[in-house]
């Protein structure tokens, strides 16, 4: 497109939303009764919204820029918008939030054309509909070069009740809420593909092909397994772990909680130096999806290290008094949902140690997620 | 700089708070009693903080991005700090809320010192700590080129009192709290100099003189007139009208009210489509500085250009019945603050009109700012 100007990027974006019936962005001119707590919306300086009586805020935010946290290989211009929310709701999810608002501030290239900012709205909005947040408001701005894109997320939880890095206390099991490794497995498998294809960048333009970014997994005629679209999956699309964090909040015996957004070793160091303990993770505990051992049989990866030093993967990590443990995995298993335990809280250091299937225990290295190696 | 990985220097910028004692970004583990209603600031997850009982929340968001938003010609580093968050607390102005929590998430490219980011934050920190508000979380990231700034505020407003676009009526007065055209006059000067200096968009580097940006005003041989410093001074750390919001919010008869954030000439549009009304502006009514006039004609400028479709003053344009107008005046005044009455709400149009000097009527065209004009 040329681009419009600011304003009328910004009407068009916001019309856009209002001619879909979008919770949210009516005011009470639209003649729209507000919901969700949502006083005013979109449209005016600010957002106004109602939060729970008795309850305290949340917030958080995150950013994604092109070509650091995603490129045309990697990413389809929707999941662009799906794992910005994501990541954002997975923050709340860390503290045993409710998300409930959120805005969106995205700085937008010459050569992204509307249509490809509507498909990075729908991921928002996919994502944001599926737990139930509502967009309120935001900025738009024109960018040089590289697309940014920012969510702010607010949320709720009971006065006093949030899930803190700080509490994990000598005698607690470690635990994790899902498979760990994919998201990194994926964006291997993906950067990789790219790299076979040579299309660096930049999609490929073939005739009659659409420009509608990466090729599907299993196209173009690479050998990966099939496995592969899952971890694609997971690294394009990651489902936070909200109801996992609810049924921690209601069972009322959590103690710490991260979500795993850098890989678990970076993520149980912040656990151990914010409570001041030890973390001994047993690799026997820890589960690996048969997808990532597949995966990396294949590629001549390693398993253990995307699942320590990948990241992305927006499950948590946590500690529950050891008393309530089998308390806590029989309500996830009610609930359909895994819980692994993975380990135990010490007080006799502070870091981050792994008991290897051979017994051996070494430490593990504080290191997390850089998003692309190449950066 | 050689650039630290992206942990490295989140630890640096929260420890570098940390260090100074900053207000909010202790925890409950740092020892420091929370604050200003912030239970948990930088460190976990997410913050969590109180409002106030009885209040709604008010959410805005603003970005700027380098060489859309400024320049090293136009912006020192810390008033690239000072004027992300100055614009948002402006935002809390516009609808007669108190600001009260920031995040503030940066992308920072290769280019950028460890010494250079230190400014961006002093200048965020101190438009802050002038309103108040805690600096409670954000996101630190690289990015290829260029830096972005994304602050997100979180304000209060008592519940049903936020002062919207929407409620101007016919009979009101429209006001301003200030003067008008200042910033985008100091920004035509700044890129001026620039250009007749030839520094393009990188600082000069004599022998002996630090980079420490743009030469101050009057240096390097320019011939601007002296008042062309406020003008600067305008452009580069706007003053948001809190307290002018607050005296509108106290009184009571506050209608509609924006920030004058892209021109007079477009909010008062925004003001006239939310409402459905029209506003005819005075041009006799409308305050203009003598350093703008001065620099008009020195420059060859049109100061009422610079008035209706410059941007980026944050004075208030706003509405208040008619009855009550000589009341809110005596207040602003009692409180060393400026207001000017420059025009009326009326029913029988919608959109803006100004009348001349001469008594003519003309339409206002309904444009606004759009940030370097090279852009």
């Amino acid at each position: 497109m040329s681009r419009p100007d600011e304003f009328a990027l910004i009407r068009l974006l916001t019309d856009r939303n209002r001619t879909l019936g979008r919770r949210g962005w009516g005011n009470a001119k639209d003649g729209q009764p507000p919901k969700s707590g949502v006083v005013v919306g979109i449209g005016d300086d600010a957002a106004v919204a109602d939060i729970s009586p008795g309850c305290q805020l949340v917030l958080s935010c995150d950013t994604m820029v092109e070509t650091v946290h995603f490129n045309r290989c990697t990413m389809r211009d929707s999941d662009i918008g799906f794992k910005a929310m994501a990541s954002n709701i997975s923050d709340m999810a860390a503290m045993g939030a409710v998300p409930r608002f959120a805005l969106v501030s995205i700085s937008i290239p010459q050569g992204w054309s509307t249509e490809r900012l509507s498909e990075v709205y729908d991921g928002l909005y996919e994502c944001a509909d599926m737990f139930d947040v509502e967009i309120v408001g935001g900025d738009t701005t024109s960018a040089p070069q590289l697309l940014t894109v920012t969510v702010t997320i607010v949320g709720e939880v009971e006065a006093g009740k949030a899930l803190l890095r700080s509490t994990a206390r000598e005698g607690d099991a470690v635990f994790v809420t899902g498979e760990l490794g994919l998201s990194a497995a994926g964006l291997h498998y993906l950067l990789g593909r790219a790299e076979t294809l040579g299309s660096g960048e930049e999609p490929s333009q073939e005739p009659g092909r659409r420009d509608d970014g990466p090729a599907p997994v299993g196209e173009a005629g690479d050998r990966a397994p099939q496995g592969a679209a899952r971890l694609v999956e997971a690294h394009r699309r990651p489902i936070p772990a909200l109801r996992a964090s609810a049924i921690i909040q209601q069972q009322g015996h959590g103690r710490a909680l991260n979500d795993i957004s850098d890989g678990l070793a970076s993520e149980a160091w912040e656990i151990a130096e914010a409570s001041g303990c030890g973390l001994v993770l047993e690799e026997a505990g820890i589960p690996v999806a048969a997808e990532l051992l597949e995966y990396a049989e294949w590629s001549g990866g390693a398993s253990m290290d995307w699942i320590l030093y990948g990241g992305e993967d927006y499950q948590l990590i946590g500690t529950v008094t050891a008393e309530q443990a089998a308390d806590m995995k029989l309500r996830f298993e009610r609930a359909g949902l895994p819980f692994y335990c993975i380990g135990e809280v010490r007080s006799d250091f502070v870091g981050v140690k792994l008991r290897s299937l051979t017994g051996a225990v070494t430490d593990v290295e504080k290191r997390g997620y850089n998003h692309f190696p190449a950066e």
